[in-house]
């Protein structure tokens, strides 16, 4: 991290001294088009407080863990499941995915959705979906029609 | 907080189960046109995470505490205090603010600074400036200009 306490944002949603990292995790990765930006690495006591972005037509990983998340849309628009349940997702929405919620973010095919998050920096792995979680979430046609894997 | 996941944003920075909170404290509260919106609670971990909004010729308290913040201007620009130096803050740009560091925010004439903030929530009390501490900061025709006290 810059010694500076001000670090200038950039245009396009970059700022000074942040890496844009293709967001990747070890073995299956099923999102598409995922970046991150950890902006506090260490914020206030072993928080970090990220920045994704979803390039037109793709998404986040559908998964779920202990630790929850608290997210604001920061850029765009696009929808999310939670749960159960599909939401429309606007600038500065905000998004409580409790611990165990299967949570999924898509941007649009026009689109980019860019959102803020915040974590516990010592988090548990996340979890994909098995055969029967998927088969549950499926249930619901919506939800079905929604879920990328 | 409403049990739905998603709380919608509305305009001017307002959402919906979010209470804008006319920021006081016990005793002097030497800040002026100061609101405040708390948007996670108990985001990850006993942290809040806050949105602050100072009106067109406000600003914070000057102030330090040991609990560091983090903060993303979301609104405006403006300028702040970070310890002895004075830095131009627009929006999206990220601002750490160490331990014992004096720090104030001021909003243009002409507009509104609004920025997140997250904190622990068990945090110590704010600590205002004495005699010996202004008169250290004053030392700097620069910081002398611009604090509010």
């Amino acid at each position: 991290m810059n010694s500076s306490p001000v670090r200038k944002a950039q245009p396009d949603f970059r700022w000074d001294d942040v890496e844009v990292q293709h967001y990747q995790r070890e073995g299956p990765t099923p999102h598409k088009e995922l970046t991150r930006q950890v902006l506090f690495q260490d914020a206030v006591d072993h928080r970090e407080w990220r920045y994704f972005e979803v390039a037109a037509g793709g998404h986040s990983t559908l998964e779920r863990h202990e630790h929850d998340h608290a997210v604001m849309i920061l850029r765009g628009h696009g929808r999310c499941l939670v749960g159960r349940h599909l939401f429309d997702i606007d600038e500065r929405d905000l998004i409580s995915v409790p611990a165990f919620t299967w949570y999924q973010f898509r941007a649009p095919d026009d689109g980019i959705l860019g959102f803020l998050c915040l974590v516990s920096r010592d988090r548990d792995h996340p979890q994909l979906p098995g055969g029967e979680d998927l088969a549950a979430l499926k249930s619901d046609p919506g939800v079905a029609g929604f879920i990328r894997v």
